[in-house]
């Protein structure tokens, strides 16, 4: 499904080659105040081209509204945006379409859609929709209000020292994974639904459609398992639910308890690395050496910060609306 | 909400010391054939009371079918099960109910449901629902046809050797956590579905409904965030999609690609450790001692293998269900 | 599906000849009064046996609460609640397996559920099952505050007199339609959701799901296709949407407008007529002459009030619910 | 909410004065051959100026394919089509903002989003998105293989001579409501689903979405109120479900049995009539004279009949990609 949310519900459109990439958000309130600007900063932290490590790739990405916006505000109706995409030269890929990238989705799309999937540069499962989410997430953001969720970089290829971690790869000529962290302060105990709509399950959802992600760990994560239950234990210290510690991150029995909401994921390697590698060639049948073409991102962690804050407000918002119903009878 | 699934959906219901917890099943196939007997093994392997580490409270955890069987087979109609709550002693709850557990989902909920919830035993936030899970799960596993579910223990308290991680909380008298891994093996290439349906989505979803996980990583996981890429992609060696390593997991793009699914999980300490801990009186307004009656599972993680695979097997029926319909026209 | 609701969302399961049917109520807001006593009178209603035209069979549908209730009030996790079935007789139905009735689903559930189903007494196709939505109906009800939901029999067998309606059915000994209408008042406007989730498109489809239900009209109803614009249009009055006529029934663009919601509904005479019809014998593939056995209400539209106000009420309850997220920004 | 449909879900977006209107189709199986040629006929059916009581408007509605379709065919990939609105004079309305038309949904819109509606036209609301309706359904058709979807005018104001009653309509300078009947030949038996999702319920559920609906009737419809059992029941003749008669309209227990679909919808008359009428202004707090601006079509009943087709077939291409996961164990 290529929605996502109950209340404020996102779908997401289009392939990396072809005209343009959008989104659809069901269920904005209207009067929202909304505009051009708002997207800018958070669609130029996703851009390439700013960062060592990330592709030079010009994207231009201005939102084109093409519904649910009237006089600058959203109206209640569902709101449309588009990308353009542009400097796509497809040909590129065409002629390799029987060498499927390792890493990348090249060969389960052809199994899944039988041949008929928009093959190039992704197609339908490029990074390139992750602008719709970056869209989104401006949105999702307003309608936060206080709250604020920021997202950021703790290590490359193990590096807490991020240039260090990039030089790494640099120096291997190859692509490199990392960790980013999102931490959310400001919103009210009394967020997700059991039982299956846990904070956690909804926010790991959204995780897991972003591509590269490997990981999610909520408060102490793997390092829980280690630890021993009083250790581990938050105390309680008022009746707002503040906690002395949060190894919980924010969390318990899948409801936000009104301290920060903090999170960890990991983020694979690049896929297209400079690196010489081996795939099949379904038209000889051989394995062949196979070397990536054009410049692609050596450690596309850098570019996920924003995207990882999109979702997560996403998530978040659509919860806040959810939580603005009745829940209880006074 | 309550439920989960796409055409096979499931539906959880009950509290701890309420009279039964339950599932409702819809869109399971008809002419399923299914008996208590298919239950026994599983649910046996989530009860207390046959390892070191977990609680000796007796369930008797019999399925009792109140819809959507005749004939001992499934019809198509709506399949509804109970289990019976014997043994709860609900006195024991009532008198501390000011008096928020830490690590449990107490005041969430108070605060959540307005003091309206079922405070006795976690209520409805209680692990004793994982008996749905897990009855779910046999149905699933059912429609899987030949592909294997399988989870087992990796470490407990950061231990391999498993006994010498339980003796590690027994000595300290402290509850410990640990880590699940979770296979699959046997499943076809491509199913999931973009953008927001990708596998890892789904299962991380599921999985984050169980109480007491923390965290979760697909094939190399975190590991993946200090790899080149060109260590981490896994060379394709033929159309079926077979691949040389498997650091994917088994799934790219969100999609399986027909080698093994790998994930593994974090487990909490269980969170009533017999440690004395502190929280709040909320009638006192005071932090206090607080101390944990009756037996409790020393490491929860214990129970957990058998819910992770109903889950995930959860979530892999209704993907296989889903992509029978026609995804390509001949 | 057998899940109807956004917010406020009913499952309905069981069989006619089972153990009992049952419903489940997931999104019921925590910390509504709920006892026994509130569903007598409504499934009083539905009951047979006290009008003329109606069978007798006793059923004392007491509800049994399994989840969601503690100390008398909904505690805002999946209310659960089951009927009992008693005095059912499945040897009736047995025996006529390979003959199916005519106007009822045996033949279609037999096609769908490749012979799995439960056959016995209409099985999950019912019209048993009412009596869930008739609980339903009692919850929602509650949660639509002062407003006033009222079903009323217009006419059987095309006589306003209902006596002489039903007497002619007896006279004949054939069983015999009737229209219902249905009125609510107190509603606020605003309520609905566009493009797909008309207060009508919303309210139909619910009603659809009662069986026996062959058309459904809202305000001027088919008798609109017959009227000029003028004499149709409903004159606005005042700031709250007051109009001076009703000729839209409360509803305009699919939302309430906050004047009285009016629809009529159309009942088919009941499928288990005495008169001797023909059908099929897949046994020996001969068309045959068929008798119904047992006693049957002779005008099912008697019984069908309570539960026209029942899927109203639901379809509101969710509605009025979904309105009190933000609609808009202050 | 404007989405609509299980598998194969249409999101409809726009307004009537905005760029364009468009809609969004996720889950439409890979390989469909699609080009703009595919919907001219259906988009020039819904046009107004072919015939006597439609507007003139001239739209010249193209479909633009903005995703899922690559070397025309589709992907599997979400297809997003828009069509952009041309000579739209907005100032005609934003005048009479305060004025709202009888009949239309400009007051509760209003009410519903605030005042943050977009108002030109009936924004959301109006008639104009039902090109978004034709063109999901010139696909839903493809998706439905030999089966055919027809629908025709019955009646003009009660005239089964339809130019008489248009003529009617022109010589009272009024608008004019019709009927219109739609006949589906050629699914087959096994459609529809238990309990909520009756064939009439998603058939009504998405027809209500048109605007101007205000009653639908199955088979013998509202006539079945007046029926005996023994006449109004329909023979069953083979194992196929074929019926002697066909009262039913093709759809038993809510589920197809084989036979032909029949159903009928009232149309009301256009409610911007020529004539006057009144209406508050809410300026002044006074009902006022109000007269419509522009031509507009006398009775929209006239571009019902290809919408009404379209509507049907989403719904019966949704129910047959369902049906076509395993419905029960072989």
């Amino acid at each position: 499904m290529n929605s996502f949310g109950r209340i404020f519900k996102i779908t997401i459109f289009g392939e990396s080659h072809g005209e343009s990439v959008g989104l659809n958000i069901d269920g904005c309130p209207a009067g929202l105040p909304l505009t051009v600007e708002d997207f800018l900063v958070d669609i130029e932290r996703r851009k390439g081209g700013t960062q060592k490590g990330t592709t030079p790739r010009k994207e231009d990405d201005l939102p084109i509204f093409k519904s649910g916006l009237f006089n600058n505000k959203t109206t209640g109706a569902p709101l449309t945006i588009l990308f353009e995409n542009k400097n796509t030269r497809s040909g590129d890929y065409e002629k390799q379409r029987a060498v499927p990238r390792p890493g990348h989705a090249d060969l389960v799309a052809h199994q899944k859609f039988g041949g008929h999937e928009d093959f190039r540069g992704g197609g339908h499962f490029s990074g390139r929709l992750t602008v719709c989410l970056v869209a989104a997430g401006v949105i999702a953001k307003k309608l936060l209000g206080n709250a604020t969720v920021t997202a950021n970089i703790l290590e490359i290829g193990g590096e807490k020292d991020l240039e260090k971690g990039l030089q790494n790869a640099i120096d291997a000529k190859d692509s490199i994974g990392g960790i980013v962290e999102c931490r959310v302060s400001g919103l009210p105990a009394g967020l997700g639904e059991p039982f299956f709509d846990s904070v956690e399950s909804l926010i790991s959802h959204a995780v897991f459609a972003i591509p590269a992600i490997r990981g999610i760990e909520f408060g102490t994560g793997f390092a829980a398992a280690r630890m021993f239950g009083v250790d581990h234990n938050d105390a309680i210290e008022d009746m707002n639910g503040k906690t002395r510690t949060n190894h919980a991150g924010g969390i318990v029995g899948g409801i936000t308890n009104g301290n920060e909401i903090v999170f960890r994921i990991a983020v694979k390697p690049t896929s297209s690395t400079p690196k010489e590698q081996q795939t099949l060639n379904w038209e000889t049948g051989a394995i062949e050496p196979f070397s990536v073409k054009g410049r692609h991102d050596l450690c596309i962690a850098l570019r996920v910060p924003v995207v990882l804050e999109a979702v997560t407000a996403m998530v978040l918002a659509d919860l806040l609306l959810l939580e603005q119903r009745i829940k209880r009878i006074a």
